[in-house]
């Protein structure tokens, strides 16, 4: 499991004093990107190359909302890969007390050629670091 | 059938050249915002009465992306409408033709006093117009 | 003058329950597409060929803060125009009360190859317009 | 001097490909904030006894863009501190190269009461210590 701590600053609040709704997709992307440039994930060279990480469908459930100043934990697991598509399992939950999840939800994600806006394979070498990440999601 | 037309401009695009995914969340809620501000809904006066609506759940999946300078639509139907909830479905399609759709969600939402965090009744003028909306949705 | 009218949503504000700062300059640049692409402005087809505008300098005063669903309007004026850069004079309005000045800025912007990051002259036709609404500014 | 390391992601950049202009103040904000929590600052708290602090003008430079997954630092230095305003001095860094500054800015800041929207002296605590800071700024 990667995990990726975050602070609330100001812009992630809304009137309703609490952390707007989509800014934690936002900050599961952010946590995506970290979790992957472990393995070798190069995003601007990628898309140099014309390859790119796109969301094709995404579900988030809320609990309990973070608010200005909190420090926040974004857990992250890649419960599916194959060779155009990969599944992450992600949740936002409170630092001081990691039981609190905050939300949770489920990113369905494709690899894409930008140009031809068609499925394009995952590069080899990235393929198979994430079908191993896969199997060793602790 | 609620309609909001939208521009995309640069803040909703990325460096893939389409619109971040999720914008469209904070466009579906502009959109969810007037939908109800036609029967009503004054969220800034709600607020000072420690009543908000907030998201509970959401489900989105992308289709298709917009870029810059397109003109959207998003269009929203409120399926379904309780006491302290209420869903919506909600797509957004190009402007030069509707039948193309970028991508559409289902938003679950909730009534809630933000200083008690717990559910509390939509207020009755409201709540009624709802219900008959839910009703009327063409 | 060039007036843009805009609803304040949810996703605008912060937790001080108010417009969060930088995003007037969101706005600013909403209203400067609009401005632009009235007289023949395509922000996307310029990109195709490598000319993008950009923003050099900005600076933004703040009087009195917009909040939730308010209606603004901002103004913007294209004070001076070059061969590789333009000036813009903006300000956001209440709607309702248009002496009322929320905050008001000086837009300092170039036309630049993104590629070779350099600048780059005005396309010729898009030039001679700017020209012409600097000097017929009402 | 304080310094506040960051990772540019997707929700970062625009269709240009580089970080979006208003980001930048985004980002300034949050060192701003780490800056002054160093020092005792607490947001939230003070929201409670409707202190805020304020963005009252900023002026920002472009020098060179940041673009996606780059490592950047924002560095602060509290320039003078009064007792209702104070003024920041900021800018963006790569952080591999630090000499290459991206952008910099002044931002003037004042201490208010949200609910009467005036100016409001910065918690005597505070105030001391920010004062000391302005003469300690290596």
């Amino acid at each position: 499991m990667h995990k990726l701590p975050l602070r609330i600053y100001y812009e992630d609040t809304d009137a309703q004093g609490i952390v707007y709704h989509s800014k934690y997709l936002n900050f599961f992307e952010r946590a995506r990107a970290e979790c992957l440039r472990e393995i070798g994930y190069r995003q601007e060279e990628l898309l140099k190359e014309d390859i790119a990480f796109v969301v094709k469908k995404q579900e988030i459930e809320y609990f309990s909302p973070a608010k200005l100043d909190d420090e926040i934990v974004i857990k992250t697991i890649l419960s599916s890969s194959k060779n155009v598509s990969f599944t992450f399992s992600q949740s936002a939950n409170l630092k001081n007390d990691e039981k609190q999840v905050l939300c949770k939800g489920q990113v369905y994600c494709g690899c894409i050629s930008l140009k031809r806006n068609a499925p394009a394979k995952i590069p080899e070498e990235l393929r198979v670091k994430m079908k191993f990440l896969v199997q060793n999601n602790d």
